[in-house]
């Protein structure tokens, strides 16, 4: 009789013949392994991509709390409609109007989170097999949904200007002559996660032109694009075309992502299809949440809010890159002009991904740049995020990863990188 | 030349080829319909299923908010865990043993309302084909899901002591014996949506036998099982069973749906598989609404809330009833002894989708029976909501109703159905 084993008794699943087939492609984030470790106070964490929500107004938050409990506290409290508060629509035409984007009330919704936005244009769109052209490299809760649907991720050439037309038409047309169903062009054209950088003018034209022609949709996700540190950048796709272009936004990251309040704006029939599908989701997104964003946005100066968090987050990009600077010598940075991240490119032969039990041990977290491609790349890349700590910890922490970047150069250098 | 089509023009889609096969079976909701006639003050509705929010103590929330702000609120304002926040788990581990529910935090998971984890676990089992048994009729909800999910829903014969254990085995043997897979029954044992009524203690039993034998997934959805009018319905069916029931349970009956907090207890490899999804399709949790359960369960008398909630749904449950004797005696009407609703079966020959509009002239409105059917069924059947309105005007609402189904079931009985 064989010994039994007790690991695998206790991950005995009695379900395993019933999951259906997309189920497969649910994988553990590389981000999220690091969940555990980044909570331990000790540890520097440049890994997740979040807000530094100390510097919003508490007292602000309170006040807008009261005004919604006394003049709407019924109405939060209850079901809303799937499309989301018309009012807090009619904010969102404002914001969008600071990047170029004019859109009907009619076509916004709300979801819980921008990431929920992806997530049901991704089921609306993408049947297996189906392509969805990315930057190189691409937002990981991006690259999560997209392979969760079982599609076919096709990273075009980025460069420090953004994603290249160039390499975009060769992909596309290389693709469709296949016999491949090119459904979407998905980019984040404004300080992207995680590379950081901005798709110029010029480029967001052609891009723009070349979808157009091959029937490719465009859906174009603006997190970061009023978190510019010096010139705004250029206005987004959306403003050059109503029809072939879907737009998201968040207020994760100029107000608060515990509230999980995104949106996007989509053509009149893909809207429709959306509203559908959110209601199918989840029956309505928040009243709550979205009553208090609503609230925060009338009664508070939210573009200063907004100015705070820019000034901020310029601050500890400068401290980023001077102790890359000071610190990595041989390891190359892009240089944002805006948003949270840094994207490092390690010299050939260094992966950090194996390097990361090593920066844990050095107090530092960050996340491997395999997160942020769907076909095994970036392993000597490295995303660095900026953004929540203060910025002499970025600096603390960008000394301790370079404890273990530079003593791995050496002994690849000593050694050949196959040791 | 032909005639420009201007209707068509208007809604010419641009992106038609492009949508997944899925997206077809995105249908406009019965219920969803009926929102813009809810919404004017003058129509009773008995549409909606609703909690009367009127009912919760608003300095009850106040306070909740402040100690929440006070002690975590940078915690409640940033992104949190997939698996949602560990103390609120805690504190449903609580809620959950007042139904005979244990089960270990681990196995908790948080949901955008219980409709998300619904959705969540359609997405991980369900391929195209895959069958769903389900009560008749079943939770329009639901039903939305399954279809979007291109299942197979099959109802399964239900009279007032909830589904048939003989019906049940009889559907399952023959789906499986004619090569169909069948993943799971989903149902709402406790005072159900819509036909309010109750699965006996024996018959849990008898199809957690059934269900174990024939290797089918049990999804327990039970948001209404604290809103009992007498004795407390039997224990949950999970209570019997950790393994082969996934169980859901919400915030939104008991407390608010606005800010839509539901959770899922499942076993363990299923549970690992949701936490995935969940993270995939939004990330987190809205952190902030986790807390403010969380500090509301903490700091006020959640069970004498429940209490009043029960109270006042009593009464408004006797004015329905009383209503449906006094002006319709022609119609059959279940009498629940819990939750929200009445299923009121109308003479053959009436419809009550045809009649909608009649009874919207007369300011009321309800669901059409149809509505809960995935197959057409339900024609003659009709929710009705007692929960939202004042038991006064659930009263009004029922006899504006019974002035369309009289005159009808007069003019069936002059003219003859076909009429």
């Amino acid at each position: 009789m064989p010994e039994i084993d007790l690991t695998q008794a206790t991950n005995f699943d009695l379900w395993k013949h019933s999951y259906a087939a997309r189920a497969e492609n649910l994988a553990v984030s590389e981000v999220r392994a690091l969940f555990s470790v980044v909570s331990r106070p000790e540890v520097v964490s440049l890994a997740g991509g979040m807000p530094d929500v100390s510097a919003l107004d508490g007292d602000l938050i309170e006040k807008a709390f009261q005004s919604m409990m006394a003049t709407r506290g019924n109405y939060a409290l209850q079901y809303g409609g799937g499309q989301g508060d018309p009012r807090l629509r009619e904010q969102i035409q404002e914001i969008m109007a600071l990047e170029g984007v004019h859109g009907s009330v009619e076509d916004i919704m709300i979801t819980t989170g921008s990431q929920h936005a992806l997530e049901l244009i991704s089921d609306l769109f993408l049947d297996q097999g189906d392509v969805v052209l990315v930057e190189a490299p691409s937002y990981v809760g991006a690259v999560g949904i997209f392979r969760h649907k079982e599609a076919h991720i096709e990273h075009v050439f980025t460069d420090d200007q953004g994603i290249s037309p160039e390499a975009l038409r060769e992909a596309a047309e290389r693709l469709i002559e296949t016999g491949h169903k090119v459904k979407m062009l998905y980019l984040v054209p404004n300080f992207a996660n995680p590379s950081g950088v901005t798709l110029t003018a010029e480029r967001r034209v052609e891009v723009l032109k070349i979808c157009r022609e091959l029937g490719i949709l465009i859906v174009e996700d603006n997190p970061y694009g009023q978190l510019y540190f010096g010139q705004e950048p250029p206005k987004a796709i959306r403003s050059l075309d109503d029809q072939g272009v879907v737009y998201l936004g968040s207020f994760s990251k100029i107000f608060s992502p515990g509230l999980r309040v995104g949106y996007v704006l989509a053509p009149p029939a893909i809207r429709e299809k959306l509203v559908l599908a959110n209601e199918s989701a989840i029956l309505s997104p928040a009243t709550f949440a979205q009553m208090l964003v609503s609230e925060y946005l009338a009664i508070s100066d939210w573009q200063g809010q907004i100015a705070t968090y820019r000034d901020l987050y310029k601050t500890k990009r400068d401290a980023a890159l001077s102790a890359v600077q000071q610190y990595l010598p041989k390891v190359h940075t892009t240089r944002p002009d805006g948003g949270f991240f840094l994207w490092l490119t390690l010299p050939e032969g260094l992966n950090s991904k194996d390097m990361l039990p090593l920066a844990v041990t050095e107090l530092v977290a960050y996340t491997p740049g395999t997160a942020f491609y769907g076909d095994g790349r970036g392993a000597n890349n490295i995303r660095v995020c900026f953004s929540h700590p203060t910025a002499e910890n970025v600096a603390v922490g960008i000394k301790r990863l370079s404890n273990v970047i530079n003593q791995q150069i050496e002994l690849n250098e000593t050694f050949g990188s196959g040791s």
